[in-house]
């Protein structure tokens, strides 16, 4: 609690630090070229979303929010962040949380006579008012330090809760394509229950289309087919391909088949009333009664909740340790910007955009220039060459570093003595140690700390965000898209979301028997599998469980749902306070640890393969967006691969960790 | 050509042989509860195949076959071979070759005035009695000791026309429940285009439903999750389970569509007037005119041919080395049987049953009692701490064959030695050695040489058959499966076959990138891919490749598409005199190998789990279906997995092979 005591410290010294670098992020965007793939890639990765929940919006709200909204917002806050923010590797939209907040707050004043459909934009205009007085009193009194005690334990909850909500959206989604709309006419042709029946046939081959194949397509990188070139862009737009190639083939159905089947995306034009109304929101929010103002503090306080936690941890994912920044990072900053966002869209009568996740570390990810592959098997060459011929690790690490300096191709030279210095100071210690055990590995040391380039700069987020501007443009061509077609990319999010969620992989643990855990074991494995014994694993797992199937059930509550955030807010301090009193600190810090860290199961054996003698050429064609989908889980946090300690036990020279 | 010297040769030495056994054949089967599992397990993988085929037929043949007659004539065939036949673990029944065959047959007939649908059955019936006395002139010439010239090549690419042709009847059988069948009024209400429709949408649906549920259950042996028990349930009824499943989903559509929508079975009841001709085709076969009597020669030699060829081959692969059968085998006796057999379906107007695979091979796996993993782990155990204490040779096979007397608990003990013979000669073997190369290492050698125990009967497949012989009184169940499960079960049938048929595995090779051939190298990979030259296994796939397509182009030929198995027969000779022209004698051993062999990527290294410390017990829960499955090819084959070539040269004892 010192943040309360100097205010705007936090403020002024991101402000001072992104100032120093403001010109080169442009500079640095200007080379062009390199970061169009880039902003194409997060172009369609944010927008997809986007248009998935204006369309969820929309159908909660009854129309008063829609596509064009939730694409208006996002390009928005993208466009003021990518200019005026402070870490602009941090990726903005209007997010599932926001939508949920969004349905409970519709509900509720839909049920008030002195709100109703017609206050609604306005009431929650002063929700967001309240929201952004919060945000800048926590960015003003630097609460962004206490982020790091958001542990992982929350942050996969609440990622699984998305899940589910997702899941939940999608099943009610394709089951709802069976009954006629409650606003329409039923006596319409399409609504006939022969048509009916059909638009409902229609869009389960659709929805489980797009999911298998989105599914499918998410995995080709490591595809032993077809070129490299093939595999990425598959990798990287297949889900959008996917989306294009099912609403294609929704137009395929006969023609005898009455117009409206299968049911397309309704979202009003732009330049329709309806969207036209929302510049005068303003107007309508002194009609507001007073109560109602103040009962806005509530919802407030937990928006508020959300984005402080929400944004701070996307903008942490989108700046971890390993993609080894050179710019300074700015979250007090980001967040009285976010604050200053919020109340911009509230007043607009437009659902309000912050940080989100995976898109922010994919973001940064596809920004890396990561030769690792290649410099790595160079700096292990010559490092093993060295201590072949009993060098001293200052010429080993001189050595290796010629080497990085050649491979590298990046213009600002000056800073390599930096990026290598963690290196440096694991090859140096050693020197003192000189004891057997602190005896310098190449094979694993260099893998820990070798460098990875991020181009750090405003124009791919700028570009991004003004694609998205211009998507509200072609809102004719997204109206095509089958709500079928949606109901699979929601299935998709949620499914795709699971791998890497440690609270999941302990859940699918549970139902291994004991005599098969040997092939969690053989495979490449979460480490805590192998250091928490399996009672302490399963007992954490299942108040994990109880604690989510708490919290889902509070979305279900009609209107106190509004408070779902609660439950995940009070799990910070039970985890610091009563968590402890279970379970051992070596235990917790294993179950709910703040890097992902997993073992190989079998050792890595590359260096065999081309040590043989064959015909042809066995240069390893290994793209680094490849081995960085490896190293990242699906929320984009970066693994860490351990030696198996099964493995450890084998080695000549054991590690003292 | 020697056989043509000593007619009956064959035979008298088959009845020899079986008559021996024949008593002990049936006093096995009696241990009674043993054989329940496989023959449950062998009936529905015998039975859905027939049922397949018996609606296909009806279709073809404008129901003048149908699953009826499929039934019937697997039923019959099974209880004579069954009792009567020289191998008892081959199992009988209609397949493809036979309902293409008869297909070409009805069409040929259909359009010939003088013969028409009315002779199609008693013209067919000259055709068996024709086929009858060649497979009679074959076994009694001793024919079948030619049949080791049937290699590789020309199986796989047989393998892969029926696959092909499966996948040609799953996607044409989807189309057509999009239109109306020709012998079909289109005024009733079920044909109107809405409810046609709705009829191709249920379809789609239904056959990639069942595609998609068959082949993940079929894997489920492998999962991680579930009891052992629950697994192998899934994975040996998973299929006939899911073909219930989505029959019953089948029956929730709602009540206002009409019904005949989704489409069922159609096939007439065994007591139906349609049904009840089949007594009195004898009766017509005088009818059918003197040239139609002696045309029907050609469609005889095809058959006899394809017979010859399939029947042995299934023999074959359900005798093969490994499963050390005790009982002798009885090829010649078995045609001379199949020649009787399909005299028989002639007159009676039923389509001959043949041997089938894959249903052979995995017959006596089933029967197998294979304490494999288990033995081999003390029997490892035991040999190690022989060679740690330096025992002798002897000592070390003594000790072996102690824990293998007591782990197997059969009654026939006294056969131990033969069993163990090859285990006892490659350990002894080294003895005589004595250099360094030739070192006993327990690993390898009782991995290779490891007894299987079949439990060789007759009461399995006898009651199977009878099994099967009852189905055709449940006809009226077997009519509620929608015809589009039928689709999906024929797609299921074809991708299921393609794993482990090495044209297929070469055929995918080719798609990959050279870079990216290392992939291969790390999983699992037919040993070939390490010892021939690429250029040589892309010039050999292609050229397999181009025959391939120039025997399913003549599939399509209407009427001389009967001659399609000839392409067969000539491969044979072209393997015999023409390959060895283009490729070297190794090369072509290891592209055409006679076993299958595989070599595995990254060495097994179950050994560093179990000298773990942990809290669990860490029992490897690995059924021994498991590991039979592992063992085998999906068209019954067993693997031989050696240890990769790169891996030996890492030996400290390098092999000499």
């Amino acid at each position: 609690m010192d943040g309360l005591k100097t205010p705007f410290k936090g403020i002024i010294s991101d402000v001072k630090g992104r100032l120093a670098c403001y010109k080169q992020d442009w500079t640095e965007a200007c080379y062009g070229l390199r970061i169009l793939a880039p902003t194409a890639y997060i172009f369609f990765a944010s927008a997809l979303p986007v248009i998935a929940f204006g369309e969820q919006l929309s159908r909660e709200t009854d129309g008063s929010l829609s596509t064009v909204e939730t694409l208006a917002s996002t390009a928005l806050c993208g466009i003021i962040h990518s200019i005026f923010g402070g870490q602009p590797l941090l990726i903005l939209g209007v997010a599932e949380p926001t939508v949920i907040m969004y349905t409970y707050l519709y509900n509720f004043s839909k049920g008030r006579p002195d709100l109703g459909r017609e206050l609604f934009l306005a009431w929650a205009g002063w929700v967001c008012v309240w929201t952004a007085l919060m945000l800048f009193l926590l960015a003003i009194f630097n609460a962004c330090t206490i982020i790091t005690r958001f542990t992982r334990i929350a942050g996969e909850l609440f990622g699984m809760l998305i899940c589910v909500l997702f899941m939940q959206e999608a099943i009610k989604g394709v089951v709802s394509e069976f009954s006629i709309p409650k606003a329409e006419d039923p006596k319409e042709e399409k609504y006939q229950f022969q048509w009916l029946y059909t638009n409902g046939l229609l869009a389960v081959i659709f929805s489980f289309g797009v999911l298998y194949t989105a599914l499918k397509s998410r995995g080709s990188r490591s595809w032993p087919y077809g070129t490299g070139w093939l595999r990425s862009f598959i990798a990287d737009y297949g889900v959008p391909l996917m989306v294009v190639l099912w609403t294609a083939l929704s137009y395929v159905v006969p023609g005898k088949i009455p117009s409206g089947v299968p049911r397309r995306l309704f979202c009003p034009l732009p330049w329709d009333a309806e969207s036209l109304y929302h510049w005068t929101v303003i107007k309508d929010m002194g009609k507001v009664p007073v109560t109602y103002i103040l009962i806005a503090i509530i919802p407030a306080v937990m928006i508020a909740g959300l984005y402080f936690f929400d944004h701070s941890v996307a903008s942490q994912m989108a700046q971890q340790k390993e993609y080894n920044l050179k710019n300074p990072s700015a979250y007090h900053y980001d967040m009285l910007l976010l604050g200053a966002m919020t109340l911009l869209c509230g007043v607009l009568g437009l659902p309000p955009s912050n940080g989100v996740l995976p898109q922010s570390p994919m973001h940064t990810r596809s920004l890396a220039v990561l030769k690792r592959q290649l410099i790595r098997k160079k700096m292990v060459k010559s490092a093993k060459e060295c201590i072949k011929r009993q060098a001293s690790n200052s010429e080993i690490y001189g050595q290796m570093e010629a080497v990085f300096i050649e491979m590298d191709t990046s213009q600002t030279n000056n800073s390599v003595d930096k990026e290598l210095e963690n290196l440096k100071e694991a090859v140096m210690k050693r020197e003192d140690g000189g004891d057997e055990n602190g005896k310098f590995d190449p094979e694993k040391h260099i893998d820990a700390h070798l460098p990875v380039r991020v181009n750090e700069q405003r124009g791919s987020n700028l570009l991004q965000s003004a694609l998205v501007g211009a998507a509200v443009c072609v809102i004719p061509v997204i109206r095509m898209i089958p709500t079928s077609v949606l109901w699979g990319y929601f299935a998709y999010m949620a499914i795709d979301s699971l791998p890497g969620n440690q609270f999941w992989e302990r859940l699918l643990l549970l139902f291994i028997t004991p005599g098969r855990r040997f092939k969690v074991l053989a495979g490449v494995h979460a480490s805590f599998v192998e250091t928490v014994p399996f009672k302490y694993i399963a007992s954490f797992t299942l108040f994990q469980l109880a604690y989510f199937l708490v919290c889902f059930g509070i979305t279900w509550i009609p209107i106190a749902g509004i408070l779902f955030p609660l439950p995940f807010f009070i799990l910070i301090s039970i985890r610091e306070h009563i968590l402890p009193k279970f379970f051992s600190q070596q235990h917790l810090h294993e179950l709910d640890a703040a890097e992902y860290e997993e073992s190989a199961g079998v050792p890595m054996r590359s260096g065999s393969l081309s040590c043989r003698d064959t015909d042809e050429t066995m240069d390893e064609d290994v793209s680094s967006q490849e081995i960085l989908d490896e190293m990242t889980t699906r929320r984009g946090e970066l693994k860490f691969r351990s030696v198996s300690i099964s493995e450890r036990h084998h080695q000549v020279f054991p590690d003292q960790s």
